[in-house]
């Protein structure tokens, strides 16, 4: 299960990537079964708060409290402060990462708040953010509130 | 120009409410000058990521994150944890809250970041938020993750 949801937030990382925008993908996971998915679409909708996670909460919609307390998040990329903090205002209670080497997000503090995190140092994951870094520095920097 | 920063948040969380939303609503000040508001839109979009500090930022748009860092998040509550970690995520430098008596976010957390924060205990926010937690508690513990 956890590999095929992470396939599903790769796929969303590279429908990104093809649109122009960021390649960073997510998939919530509840009873051995994918809710939805989404994908960084700072560039496809001029936004600043439509990461990877964010979207993929906002493209599912309203949940009851109780099925965010019994779901997994999978991401591509280490979740950024922002995506941490949806993480733990809806209680989710289990993220799997592909990989941190590219960007060390809100790990340890989603730790020191209960949330159980799984790093998959997944090599696709890392070729796919690394390229993308070096290829785009400028709208990286961008994602995670740096100017160059 | 923080009462009318202010203002101009309170009178979002007005619209919110009188769309049938969460009366919670922000502006984003820089330089003397308000960037954009925004307001809950959980119930008027379906959004579980819609508050409203991210509706805030949402609404702007991309920015250049000098101008992030040189900006204060006037809110009429506490911001929860997702909105905490936007402001983080940006590195937005002040948060100035209208209360926090009826809820309280991550403004422990916000200073520990180096972030400033300034509470105004502004009775009006006090009211129209305790008159809706009182009125709605479900929707109201559905927007910060609770299952009554």
């Amino acid at each position: 299960m956890l590999a095929s949801a992470l396939a599903r937030a790769v796929a969303e990382a590279r429908t990104g990537l093809a649109e122009g925008g960021i390649p960073i993908g997510a998939a919530l996971v509840h009873d051995g079964r994918v809710l939805g998915t989404g994908r960084n679409r700072r560039v496809q909708l001029g936004s600043p708060t439509r990461h990877g996670e964010t979207d993929c909460l906002e493209n599912i919609g309203r949940l009851p409290a109780s099925v965010y307390a019994a779901s997994t998040m999978v991401t591509t990329l280490s979740p950024c402060d922002m995506c941490t903090g949806a993480i733990l205002l809806y209680g989710i209670p289990r993220v799997v990462i592909g990989e941190n080497r590219n960007f060390l997000g809100g790990e340890d503090y989603l730790r020191s708040r209960g949330v159980e995190v799984v790093v998959l140092d997944d090599a696709e994951c890392v070729a796919m953010m690394g390229g993308f870094i070096r290829d785009q520095p400028t709208l990286w920097n961008e994602d995670i509130g740096v100017e160059a």
